[in-house]
């Protein structure tokens, strides 16, 4: 089965698959109002920063098909209504760059629209800019995926954490990317998956994915990495990225971290996948990366008991093998080397 | 409050605080037959070595009584009564050594009073040697807690993992112990608790015992104990041991080597606690401890994708910093200086 965590619905829809009932219970749902699709997003029916942001932008695009078959108003009225949408589903989770980044360049197309052609062309103008969001993240994975396909070998075990697949994304993923793309080239991947405490995103939801896509894979609790890399039965890791510093530390889903300590205290290669957007250089390590601390609910415990519960970890550049980017890979991360992926791009030399 | 894993109950019972329902209520069990205490033992309402061997052994020891009770029988068919019992107990965890080893002293000892004084004697014979299992092991804890204690530094940030404490043996525990030990002297420990999945028993056991020790303790998932590493804030690592080999490699809970290489890469002190007992001289290297494999079921996973869910894992004894013993501690174990340990206590120069 092809895995399609968004499309657009029936009239004035945009289909969303629920990802808090998988792996149980495989439900779709048509969300017919922006109200919905804020609730959506903040209970993580549907999660991964990229794939909120798209999510965001069809809902923006299908309440202007329904507010334009409801009559619309003045451009003025269409303006407000426009800005007052997108402020909405902004502020659904507030640290999802990527949200904002969608819903910004949404309003500035619409807005556009409306100067140009009026309320007439708003409708279809939002459709098309939503569209190409999701097609350049579609392509943006591919372009992932074919790039780190080249680093992973023939019959290869790859252990990767959380998820950043399908079910994260517009296309085939980060990390995952990389596996579906080295799997298409035949090259019989095994794959471990992380069961990825406190949320479960691996045992729940790349388990899911990867098994309805058609790949074999074996969960772990997170405690198990260190045993099956001893066992000599593991070729390499790949990871996604939340942020990365100009130096090339790395955000990611916490536990990431140790992995990278632990692969490289067993000379396993440590890859991590992201778009080359994932780049935040303004920052000049991982230490200027906030972490967000969790609820304590996510893990139950005894009610006297405190909680540590950091949704992310920085792991340092020389802990990575490579970044895996849509421009290509970057080995051994540094300054340096991330400076030049940039400069390159900027003269056209790649592309 | 004084956690209590196990009691002397009310007339021919012996009383368990069922440790399923913990850390969300705390329940006692007054277990009136030999059937009723083997199942608790297969439904791990009672767990941890040690205390199976004590809750046979007390379960035993209570059988006889009631059925001197009810009227008793013929020496011969006293025999064959404690035979068909312990039998009985220990098959109800198979794997568990102390099991058998509790079993079988407690059948001998049943056995030679039948010889001495016939029936009469067999029930008050076999509450004494349950009473000295449980003694014994209560005393070979604390050895182990003042030897510990030694190398805990005053306001020490101590990471354990799964349960090795006053809800697995008959007494203070082994990793454990050594921080009930360090508490009582004062030191101000604080206490860091893997949650150690699949089955919970950090978050679920230890963290409920030592708050209601008065220690207290924060929980986190086992993936984060990297990032705590990394932070600075923390001072060792203490855990127990299922089995040692001769060389000072250790079997424990699954998670175990993980943590070793983490604190190795992190410079941290890194601690086994554990009777000499634990120790099996027969075997070389931990190589040769077998793994159990348990079931698929402990981590919900997508049906189609494998579990791979091995109950313990190996820790190489070049990443351990020291064996806490309630013989002292091996500093730097190998197999010279564990030999080196057991003669000297054959020799009668240690105690």
């Amino acid at each position: 089965m092809e895995v399609k965590a968004i499309d657009w619905g029936a009239s004035g829809t945009v289909r969303l698959l629920d990802q808090t009932l998988l792996p149980g219970e495989v439900r779709y749902l048509d969300i017919g109002s922006t109200d919905q699709m804020i609730e959506a997003i903040k209970l993580l029916r549907v999660r991964g920063a990229p794939l909120i942001g798209i999510a965001a932008a069809m809902e923006l695009a299908v309440a202007a098909e329904r507010r334009s078959t409801g009559g619309g108003g003045s451009d003025q009225a269409a303006l407000e209504w426009l800005d007052d949408t997108a402020r909405g589903l902004r502020g659904a989770r507030p640290t999802a760059v990527n949200l904002a980044w969608a819903v910004d360049r949404m309003a500035a197309r619409g807005s556009a629209a409306l100067d140009s052609g009026g309320e007439e062309e708003l409708a279809s103008a939002l459709r098309e800019e939503a569209q190409k969001i999701w097609d350049e993240d579609a392509e943006m994975c591919r372009a992932i995926g074919d790039a780190g396909a080249e680093v992973v070998q023939r019959g290869a075990a790859i252990l990767t954490h959380c998820n950043a697949g399908r079910l994260a994304t517009g296309g085939v993923g980060t990390a995952l990317g990389v596996i579906y793309a080295a799997h298409d080239q035949g090259k019989d991947v095994r794959v471990y998956v992380d069961e990825t405490r406190p949320l479960n995103q691996g045992s729940r939801l790349t388990a899911w994915e990867l098994t309805e896509s058609g790949i074999p894979c074996t969960v772990i609790t997170d405690s198990m990495a260190a045993t099956l890399m001893a066992s000599g039965s593991l070729d390499m890791v790949v990871v996604g990225a939340d942020r990365i510093a100009a130096n090339g530390d790395i955000a990611n889903k916490i536990g990431t971290y140790g992995l990278a300590v632990l692969a490289d205290a067993h000379g396993i290669p440590f890859y991590s996948a992201a778009p080359s957007s994932t780049f935040d250089l303004s920052l000049e390590a991982g230490s200027e990366i906030p972490i967000e601390q969790r609820a304590r609910e996510e893990v139950a415990t005894a009610e006297g008991a405190e909680v540590f519960n950091p949704a992310f970890d920085i792991t340092p550049a020389r802990l990575i093998t490579g970044i895996i980017t849509d421009r290509g890979i970057v080995k051994s991360p540094s300054r340096e080397s991330i400076r030049k992926m940039f400069a390159d791009q900027e003269s056209g030399a790649t592309a």
